[in-house]
């Protein structure tokens, strides 16, 4: 059981001790599992996944690595714009790198959820670096939302 | 300018001070804008209101009370499901009242954010309630998102 006067003989109280682990607390702790389909899914096929998954964002890899990022957003306008979704691939409406925000496993969540915010996306896919021949590549190991961070929130509020 | 050193002479801490207070936070404080559309409205003209407004979540009313809600998700839906969306009225693929989760200026984030985590929603229309003939109406005057929720966590950890 929790104490329920929250100050220790330290001086130092129970709330500011948890306050402090939060600044701390790093992606990894609180990822997710990432949905992923190759480049050359349909877009139907997408949407099949997306909602199996109940993720909002899907990423999209190529021969192992991270291509692009699709939305519902996404998937909403390529809808209405008339594309053939049975024949049409996710490729093709995808957002594509190196216009994809990234977030690392080891950086905190305050950063993470900085870049949710400024750049207007419900989630970043959590990745890890390859360099190969000199140049860069990103395996998806995880992905971090606005969901998981609302967790977050309740989880250190509820105290 | 915010003092360094987190300590007063009270013995109380600035960093434990801001934790009560965030406990408390109303969801009047942090609450949006609501983006509305009448029950009459075609699946296309709200899917467009959406995009214009950039949300995830649009209210319906009818007579100026809430009667749904649609997502992002019920907009997928009906486009894979060959709904003639410019015909439809965004009534007809709405989620109906009574079955959707409110919230109220006066409750507190903590306790809007867990509806949105158990209801498996990305935002709460804020309502208040008005009686007429015995029958409980609902008027929608503003919203709460994990988008709030997202950018209120930065607001108090990054400090």
């Amino acid at each position: 059981a929790r104490p329920k006067v929250g100050y220790f003989y330290t001086g130092k109280s129970e709330n500011q001790e948890i306050f402090d682990k939060v600044k701390e607390i790093k992606v990894g702790e609180i990822k997710s599992i990432p949905v992923v389909v190759d480049e050359k899914t349909s877009v139907y096929d997408s949407i099949v996944s997306m909602f199996l998954n109940d993720v909002g964002t899907i990423f999209v890899i190529s021969g192992g690595y991270l291509t692009g990022v699709v939305s519902r957003k996404d998937f909403i306008k390529s809808c209405i714009g008339g594309t053939d979704i049975n024949k049409v691939p996710v490729g093709i409406i995808m957002t594509r790198m190196p216009n994809i925000v990234l977030a690392f496993e080891d950086e905190t969540v305050l950063d993470a959820a900085k870049k949710i915010i400024e750049h207007e996306v419900d989630s970043l896919p959590i990745v890890e670096k390859e360099i190969i021949k000199g140049k860069e590549y990103f395996r998806v190991i995880g992905r971090i939302s606005k969901t998981n961070i609302t967790r977050l929130f309740i989880e250190i509020t509820n105290i």
